[in-house]
């Protein structure tokens, strides 16, 4: 069976790619028409060999002399990403986390379109969230075959997060965005990419203790 | 000027730290006394030999033939990342985003410590969020003066994420993670992380379309 580690193109390469996005978004915010690579590396902190080299995975972007269109490279790399085209989303669990997801404007910015939601609390079930009533999740399977989303967003607790995977699984789900603090064991097919605000704050932590006291708050604030 | 970048460790690497932290905790949940790097590289997707030189930039961990002790690794890698003491956060936007965010339960299970709340909306302002009063940004110089945090997550719209910034680092903010769509201008002493849902889920969208057909989710939802 195909599994998904059969792309060739790695994974930071596509990190990077959905970063230049989101700057020339900015950029286009701004009314900027063109910019070089050394203008991404200035502006993103990655490499200019970096940006040229991610962007060669895909083809010929960009004039010599000129640089790059931003509207251009901007529906280019919506093309590679595949967020050009719409991709419906399941969110699993209605609590504070995932009202704020599914209330994010950003989605449906980049036709993310979020299509059901579910939650196991009976207190919650039938009530709406945002525009969305809140389905009971043991109908996923019935309800999916319906929407046929392939992309679910994982807001439930750490003991929760493992057998409502494999329940989505089973539901027809390849791709899981985990927001719930553990390992998710997943077929081969499947792929996750979790998101953890203790890892991020952790790496801010550790960067922290590696300055110098001169970098101190308190000195940093003597004005 | 010293700056974050002097730090010989590599991001990736603290990435992976942190990763292997919330597994480790899920082993403890388990109670599993020791683990191999193989078992490792089993339950986390991450290389053994990775895991071994991720290790071997702050000592020696485990035993030949035994393995790593969990919780002695768990203890060790909260104390490399500095999550073993008092990280004081601030938190600006009191929107949904902010509000899940501020009722986060894994932040003190960390001993993250959000220690102000604070928005520029004066429908928010003075109101309560969980257990925080919501701040008057236009205050947060004076007030960081006496609480000295030196972490803040920024759940702003991105027209305002940049400003903020500035003025968080004005008021003795080092590191920043950022929830605004864009891209912020920080000096070297500043250190971002950024955390993008549509970033998350455009890798995902990438990744079901270098799928093979018979891999799509009529197929395998048939029982």
């Amino acid at each position: 069976m195909p599994t998904v580690n059969n792309s060739k193109v790695p994974v930071p390469t596509l990190e990077r790619l959905a970063t230049y996005l989101r700057y020339l978004l900015d950029l286009e915010h701004d009314n900027v028409e063109t910019i070089s690579s050394a203008e991404v590396e200035k502006q993103t902190g990655i490499n200019a060999a970096q940006f040229r080299k991610d962007l060669s995975y895909f083809g010929e972007f960009g004039k010599p002399g000129v640089g790059y269109n931003v509207i251009d490279l901007q529906n280019s790399i919506s093309r590679i990403l595949k967020i050009d085209q719409e991709q419906r989303i399941l969110l699993i669990g209605a609590g504070n986390l995932g009202s704020a997801l599914a209330g994010y404007p950003g989605l449906r910015e980049h036709k993310f379109n979020l299509v059901a939601v579910f939650d196991n609390n009976y207190a919650k079930i039938g009530r709406k969230m945002w525009d969305h009533e809140i389905l009971d999740f043991a109908r996923v399977h019935e309800i999916n075959a319906q929407l046929k989303a392939r992309i679910a967003i994982l807001a439930v607790p750490r003991n929760a997060a493992q057998s409502v995977t494999e329940e989505l699984i089973r539901a027809g789900v390849h791709a899981i965005l985990n927001f719930a603090p553990t390992i998710l064991r997943v077929p081969p097919h499947v792929v996750v990419r979790n998101v953890s605000f203790v890892q991020e704050l952790a790496v801010l932590s550790y960067h922290l203790s590696t300055e110098h006291p001169e970098n101190s708050p308190s000195e940093a604030m003597e004005d």
